[in-house]
C-alpha cells in the first residue's frame, strides 16, 4: 500500500498531526511524519515532496499555521495529491492559515480541510487510497457506519432521558 | 479509467464547471456533468453520490455558492474523495461558500479548492486518479512543465522589453 | 398543540439546545430532541424532516456548528418552518456556522437566529405556533412583560445606587 | 387568511421587497407593503408592529440595509413572528446588515434569511402560515416540486449537450 | 451644566459603563445611568431619548452588544448628539455591535467609539460639552497633559532600565 | 456661530466631503474645507488642529480612506470634538478605514460615522453645535420632520400603487 | 548602487509592478523585473533569491495575489530584506494575499505594504538603500516635499473655490 | 553601526517589544526603546522620528495595537525605513492594528510584519542593516542555519519516536 507523508511546519502543530495519524492507525495505513518548514528549511521540504512519488508515497499532508505556505510548497513539487490542514495558531485564529492554504493558483491544487482538521486530512487521504484498494474502501465504510451508530445511540439515549 | 462526477448546485455555476471540464478534456479524463441541488433536489444528489463508486466514478466534484452544502452532501453519501469548489455568487463574495464547504465535521472530509477554482478541482481530480495511472501522472507532469515554460517565456520577454 | 422538533448535529451542542428547551418548558410547548448529523446520519435527518409535518410537528429547529448544513438539510425535506441556530464551536468562532445556516438558496429558507441563540429559537418557534393559539400568544406577551419589568427593576436599582 | 406585512426601511430596498411579493403573489397570500424607517419614522414603524396582530397580520417582514435595525424594531413591538432580510446596500456589502439583523438579544428573535434574500422571506412567511392552512401547504409543496423538476430538466439538458 | 445620559442595554454592560462614568466623575460632569433595552423596553428607551433635551441632558451615550440597536434607537428620538459604545459580548467579539452601531443611515448619526470604549465615550461627551464651557475645556486639556506626562515618565523609566 | 473644520486626506475624498458640506449649507452653518494628509503633510494637519479652538472652530471632521489616521491625528491635537468619516477607497472596501478611525486609544476619542457617511458627519456636527443654539436645534428638528414626511409620502404612494 | 529585484507571480500583476518601477525610475534606482511563480516555477524563484545578494541586489520585492506565497518563498532563500505586495486579484479582494504575505513565521520576515501597494514597495526599497546613500536620501526627501507641496496646492485651490 | 529605534505606543506592548530586542541582542545590534504614543504624545513621537536619521538611527520600529497609527506617524516624519508591528490588544484581536498599520497611502510606506510579530521586526531591521555590513549578514545567515538545524533535529527525533 502507498504511504502517507505528513509534514508539519513546526512541532507546535503536533496535536493536529496526531488527529491525522490516529485515523491512519485505525485504518492500518502506513505513514511518515516529518517536521519541515516551508520557510526555515525550504530545501528539505522541496526535496521531500519532489521525491515522494518515487519513494512510495501516495498522498502528502501539509500542516501549518499563520501564512501557511507548507502545503502549497509541497504541491508545487509533486503531482501527488496534497492535502492542506490550516492551523489556528497565532492571533488571527486560523483565518490566515485557511486562506493561505486554500487560495492556490490554477494548476497547483491543495485539497484543503477545516481549520485544525487533522482527522479529516487522515480520512481524505484514506479515501483517495481506497480508489484502488477495495479492502480499505470497506474499512472506511465500516468506520462511517460505526460513527453513524454512535450518533444514533446518542439520539436514543436522548429520548430515554426525557 | 474511472470517471469524474461533477455536480453543480445551479446552472449559474456553469462557468466555474467549465474550468474543470477544460482540464479534464485536456487530460482525456472521462466525466459526467450534473445539475443537482442539495436543497431543491436532495434525493437526486444523494442517490447520485451513493451509487457513484459502484457506477465507475473515482472522484466527485461539488460546485456551489452561498450556503454551499452540495459537496458536503455528496461526501456524506460516498467514501469516494469529494472535491468542493466554493463559488463567489451572492452578496458576500464567496466567503460564505468557502466556509460552508471547507469547515466539514470530522469523518466526512471535503477537499476544498479556491473560490471559483474550477480548474484546480480538475487538476486535483486528475492527480488523485494518477495514483494508479502512470500515463496520466506523466501527462500531468508534462502539463505542469508546459505551464512552467510559459512562465519562463514571460520572464524572458520581460527582460527583452526593458 | 403542534410539537417542536429540535435536532442537534452533535451532542456537544446540547448546552445551546437546553436554552431552547428551557423556553419551551416555560411555555408548556411539547417538543422532541434528537441527535442527527447532516453528514454522519444524513438519511435519519432526512427521514425525520420529511415525516415531521405528518407526525404532528409544527416547527423544526436545527442546531449545528462549523459547516452547519443541518438546518438547511431539514429545510430541504419539509415545508414546515425550520429555524437554524449556528453554534460557535470550532476555531472560527461561529462565523462559519452563521453563513452556512443563513445563506440558503431561493425556495428553501432557514429562519436563522443569533450565534448560540438557542433561547431565541425557542421564542421564535413559540411565536410561530402562537398564530393559531391565543393562549400561547398571551403567555408570550406575559413573558415579555416580565422581562421588561426585570429591565426596569434593574434601571430603578441603578438609580438608588447612585 | 392572515396577511403578511412587509416593511422596507427605504424605497431603495424595493427590488428586494419585490422578490418577496412575487412569491406571495404566486401563492395568493395577501400582503401590505410599507415604507417605515426604524430611524426616520420610528413611531410609525412601532405603531404598525404593535397593531399588526390585531389587524389581521400573521407575519411581518423587515427589509433594510447597513445598521439594519428595522426587523428588530418591529420584533420588539409584536409577538408575531418577524422575518428580517438584510440588504447589501452600502460599502460593506451586506455583512453589516446581516449582523445587525441576526444577532438579536434573547427574547426578541428575528428570523433572518440570506443577504438580499427577499424571495426566501416570502417562502418562509408562507411556510409559517401553512401550519394552519392545508391548501397553502399543498401549494408550497407543489411549488417546490416544480422547482425540483426545473433542476432535473436542466440536468437532463446538460446530458444531451455532451 | 448639561447632564450626560448613559443608557446600557443590559446590566451585563456595566463594566463598560463604569469606564465612562469614571471619566465623568474625574471631570465633575453630572450624569444619569439607565438600563433600557432597545428591544425589551423600547418605549422607555424612546421616551427617555425624546425627553432628554428638555430635561437638561446635553449628550446621550448608548452602550450595547450584539445587534446593538440602542444608540441608534436613542438617536432616532432626539437631536442631541448620541454616542454609541459597541460591546464585545457574544460569540462574534464585538464586530456585530460595531457595525450595528456605526453604519447608521443618513440623517440619524451615532458618534461611535471603539469596541468596549466606555472611557472614550466619556471623554467625547466631555469634549462636546466643553464647546460652551471654558473651565471644562481646561480640565480636559489638563487631563490630557497628565496622560502625556505619564507616557513620558514611562519612556524615561524605560531608558533607565537599559 | 462656531465654524466646522473639514479636513480630507486626499482630494479624491471630495465626493464624501460634499455630502457633509451639503448638510452644513442646508443648515447655514459656516465651515472651512481643507486638504491635509496625516502622512504627507503631518505638520499642517497638526497645526490646523491645534489652533482650531482658538480660531473659532467648534467641531473638526476628518475624512480619509485606507489606514485612515487623519481624524485620529486631528483628535490628538485638540480637545474639540473630532468626527471621523472612513472612506471606502482602496481594495478592502472601507473596513480598513473604519477600524483605523474608530479603534482609538483611551483619552483621544474620534466620533466615527458610517463608511462614506459624509452627510452624517454634517448632521452630527450640527447636533453638537445645537447644544448652545436653540435656532439650530429647531432647524435640525424641522429637517428631520421633513425627512420623516418624505418617508411617509413614499409609504402612501406605495399603498396607491397596489 | 545595489539593484532592486522585482518578482511577480503572474504577468497579470504587471500593473502593480509598474507602480513600483515608476518610483524606482523617478529615483534612478536600477532594477530587474522577473516573472517567477512560487508554485509553477519554484526552483527558478528559489534560485533567483538565493543568488540575489551575490549578484548585486539589495532588496527583493515579491508581488502576488491569492495564496500569495511568493514574497515568503523569496525571503526563505535570502537574508536580503524582502518586500511583499499583496494583490487584490481573485474573488476575496486581496485579504487572502495580505494575510498570506504578512503572517510570516518568526525568523523569516516579509516587509508587507498595502494591498496593490506597488508604489510603496518602490519607496520602501529606496528608503532601505538610502541608509548608505546620502544622495538617494536627499532625492527621497525632495520627492516627499514635492508631494507635500502638491497637497498644499490642492488645499489652497480648495480655499479659492469657495 | 546604525542604531534601531523601537517605539511602543503603550508599555502594555512591552512583551512584543521584548521579542524584537531579544533578536537585536542576539545579533549585537544597538537599539533604543521608547514609549511614545501617536495620540497621547504626538509631538514627542514626531520629534523622535524627524531627528532619527541625524542621530544615528538606521531603522525605526513602531509597535502598537487597535487603531495603530504609530508606525505611520513615525514614517510620515522620516525617510528611514519604518517597520510596523500590529499588536493583538483590544477586542478585535489585531485585525484593526494590522489594517491600520499596513494600508498606508502611496509615498509613506510602513514595512509591516505579522500581528504580534516582534521577533520578525528585529530580524527585518537586522537584514536591512546587513546591506552594508558583511559581518552582520553572516551572523544572520548563521542564525538561520541554526534554526534550520533545530527544525531538522526535531524531524530526526520525530523519526526515532515512531
Amino acid at each position: 500500500m502507498k504511504k502517507i507523508g505528513i509534514v508539519m511546519g513546526s512541532d507546535s502543530d503536533l496535536p493536529v498531526v496526531k488527529k491525522a495519524t490516529g485515523v491512519l492507525d485505525e485504518l492500518s495505513i502506513p505513514y511518515e511524519v516529518h517536521v519541515f518548514s516551508a520557510h526555515r528549511t525550504p530545501e528539505e521540504a522541496a526535496k521531500f515532496a519532489s521525491r515522494a512519488r518515487g519513494e512510495g508515497f501516495g498522498v502528502l499532508i501539509g500542516v501549518a499555521g499563520m501564512a501557511a505556505h507548507l502545503a502549497g510548497a509541497l504541491a508545487a513539487r509533486t503531482t501527488l495529491p496534497v492535502i492542506g490542514v490550516p492551523c489556528a495558531s497565532g492571533a488571527l485564529g486560523g483565518v490566515d492559515a485557511l486562506l493561505s492554504t486554500v487560495q492556490m493558483p490554477s494548476g497547483i491544487p491543495v485539497a484543503t480541510v477545516a481549520v485544525d482538521g487533522g482527522a479529516n486530512a487522515g480520512w481524505l487521504a484514506a479515501q483517495i487510497l481506497s480508489l484502488s484498494d477495495e479492502t480499505l474502501a470497506k474499512k472506511i465504510g465500516s468506520a462511517r457506519k460505526k460513527k453513524a451508530r454512535a450518533v444514533l445511540l446518542k439520539d436514543a439515549s436522548m429520548q430515554k432521558k426525557e
